[in-house]
């Protein structure tokens, strides 16, 4: 097994654009082999041309993380299931582009939505997603694309907040193909026992977001990484484990507080130092 | 050093009234001796009588929690200032009739208000907030109460959220009485280590919420309980510890997806584990 | 599934005999409903008078626990392995006259004997010891026994130290009903991970230690009791959890070291906050 | 504050001899710029001719470790506790030869006492150890040696476990220059809280141990490093961190069933592993 690192572009920028395409330059020498794009909108990108720009720099896109934003929702109107499943199937014609074989993020609702009410049909609301996610997997597997749904935690969604969630949700699909995303942050919230939701993720993990408890590089907190390492292990992943950090360096970054605090000087000494600290943890 | 155990009112109801004054009998059939006041608004209890509720019970209020809401803020427009400045001294007053000696709380700012930008003045709001806290806790000084401020996490609060920064506000302040309130389902997510974040505090510490990392009952989920307990025996700690936790059985809890999952069947579960767990844990 | 708490009788004393009987009444004393036996010789008790004396207090043997001492060793001399053999079989009789279906401990060697050297035939040891193991389980079958080997720290033996070794010899013996016996204070010194080497045992695991790192009650150390808790449940047990702890108050405790420190003022003092340590821990 | 890395002999060999002095390639070859000698007799190696060696590598000598062994116990007979001066005094003059600054290890007793009794004279024992560590500390001083005391666990000590019981006999030497030495692995077992430990230690701490809970390289296994490293920087600690650990391939290696297991397949892997986990953990 040979773990391999890579990180999120929203160290750099909350919106990853054709403009923004010397961003790729600081991930290159930072010393990262692979990057996983944060695509905002699907014409941010054009896929093809990036696809060079990354392969000019030795670069890889390991895989591309989407959050549906405001008017998107596979829970949603009958207007927000619309506009999500086409921002989604845009986004996986994006991932393709970029040959890139893996879309993930919290694909079955809007991010930021946290209303539920203990009377709320949560059934109904994971069938219907179910259902959605069945048709958007099609879609991808014909452009070969893997789907992975990412558990968040309770500030950002009220309807997948854990791996047992997660695998809920997929067994609902039916369908063989559809993967987790873990991510260290959210886990740290919401997991009573990291470890062991990797290992019930087993072979359905397909990628793995690494960030401090307090969202820094891993191995400046508290978050158990040796764990959560020998866990991975245990499984047999030799997916991707990708930073995804922040830092107010990042421009247009404007998620609720999760960037004020400077935990490290500058976003690169987050790059640098997690890079260092997941090649340590998974040296063979 | 002998810790002892409350649990705060919002395991029963979001709004503690006057007309709720059964949900004590709860509080009691738990095995609590002490319990924290959840006050919204300063008079929703009669604080005397409220006081003969407890005595008649058995119970002691050791120590009132408040938050501030929309329209009151102590870095928000000067009305808001205002507001906060006329609820806070409201809170202390009730507090000192209910013959309790600690108010605590993101006293501090809004909850809720996450929107800081890197070219906020921040040492200017902490400053007009030192200010502040200075007065209110002249005002708290002659009704023999002491107030603490609790950091919060980054999605319900951008000013304080870690120990030190706390430490540093109440420096600002100059006042030597001011004090820290620190809460674990906070330190999970915003303290590179709880365990020395507890050092640092230090006599300053003036309570402890406990919950664990999902917000449930203490010892049920991933936080480090064995740590916590060392670093408070480590600091010669003598006061309360605080269940602060959840659960959906609360009518009225609306905080942002803060309670969907029930982690336990029911909020007395929650109360009862919560309490035998820290029992044994502080066991001498 | 319901967790049960026994203790074993080396917090009392180190030989356990008839005539030390009314250590019984300390066991039941302290709550607990069920006794590991330390047999440090068959004759030491009367197996079915010593049943009696057991239910006369409402008590119940929940396994015997053994060590090979001088002389007898299933991977030594001829004449070691020969004693080790008969001691063992003395030791079956007992547990099956108690009435008890569990006999566990590091049966595979002397325990002391850490003198490995890397040119040591290991491979053929292994197979000398899993060829008895094997004489011994078809033995305690016919008398409704279960055995159960327990790796132990490299201060004690050199042969099987984690549960990966244990499994490797148990897979030698080629016999599907030999069961592995974990102990947290061997398991801090030697597991990479004990939440997976627990998972690792899985369905094979029928008892556990329990003692602090630091060999006291458990709770008043270091050690991941949540995490072990978290396994457990993962893997379904429903077996015994067994507080081995130690004391200066027993009186003739000789193992090296293991008990010169009081980090509780009294042996029942280990015996009592363990034993609420742990039912706060696996309630329900 | 910067914490350099250093590594021990005895990952390379038991007995540092002159005519092993090529031993000293292999740890300018992992990339370490210092090491730890580990001294079994005085005249093991000529202090200011190695220092040349040394040099000529472009190393330091950070510290020198021993362990007295049989016949030399500052606590035992007479004859014994001369035999250990006298070992101790050689020791410290090669220290000071080597133009290295500090010597420790668990200088109070023979390494392997381990058979202490409830009714020994403790006390008495510790006032006849701090009598003679204080007349080592004097010859110490006059050649411009450090001393610390390194408490170790019980299967290889009964009198100092733990850092409170090194402070405690430091005390009682009345020197304020002895010092603290502390070990991950033998903290591992003995210490409630290791974080907790290398707080009191605070400023008397002069080096630290650094081996996984299974005593192979830091990283590898379960002892919790982030904690550790915020407790260093808690204390302001900016002296060595050195590897201390172990594998088979080291020749003639005897300590009882230390390194039987190969958790790593080579030595060089250890030390390799090792460093780029401490370099990464404690990167500024």
């Amino acid at each position: 097994m040979a773990i391999k690192i890579a990180v999120n572009t929203w160290l750099f920028a909350l919106r990853f654009t054709d403009e923004r395409v010397a961003l790729l330059d600081s991930v290159r020498d930072l010393g990262f082999e692979a990057v996983e794009i944060s695509l905002m909108e699907p014409g941010d990108i054009h896929g093809r041309k990036m696809r060079g720009e990354l392969t000019r720099r030795g670069l890889t896109c390991s895989s591309v993380a989407v959050i549906c934003g405001e008017g998107r929702d596979l829970r949603g109107t009958a207007e927000e299931q619309r506009a999500a499943l086409e921002f989604l199937k845009g986004c996986i014609d994006t991932t393709a582009d970029l040959e890139c074989g893996l879309l993930n993020g919290p694909l079955y609702s809007r991010v930021g939505r946290t209303d539920a009410k203990p009377t709320d049909p949560r059934q109904e609301q994971l069938r219907i997603v179910a259902d959605h996610l069945r048709t958007l997997e099609e879609y991808a597997q014909k452009r070969g694309v893997l789907l992975a749904i990412e558990p968040i935690l309770r500030f950002e969604s009220d309807l997948i907040n854990t791996c047992a969630e997660a695998l809920e949700l997929i067994a609902l699909t039916g369908s063989p193909r559809l993967g987790v995303h873990l991510d260290t942050f959210h886990m740290n919230v919401e997991e009573a026992n990291p470890v062991l939701a990797v290992v019930r993720a087993g072979d359905k993990l397909l990628n793995l977001h690494a960030a401090d408890n307090h969202r820094s590089a891993p191995g400046t907190g508290a978050f158990n990484w040796q764990g959560l390492r020998d866990a991975l292990r245990h499984i047999g992943y030799d997916r991707f484990v990708t930073i995804e950090a922040f830092h107010p360096d990042a421009p247009d970054i404007s998620f609720p507080a999760a960037v004020r605090r400077k935990q490290l000087p500058t976003n690169a000494d987050v790059g640098r130092r997690g890079l260092a600290f997941l090649r340590a943890l998974f040296a063979e």
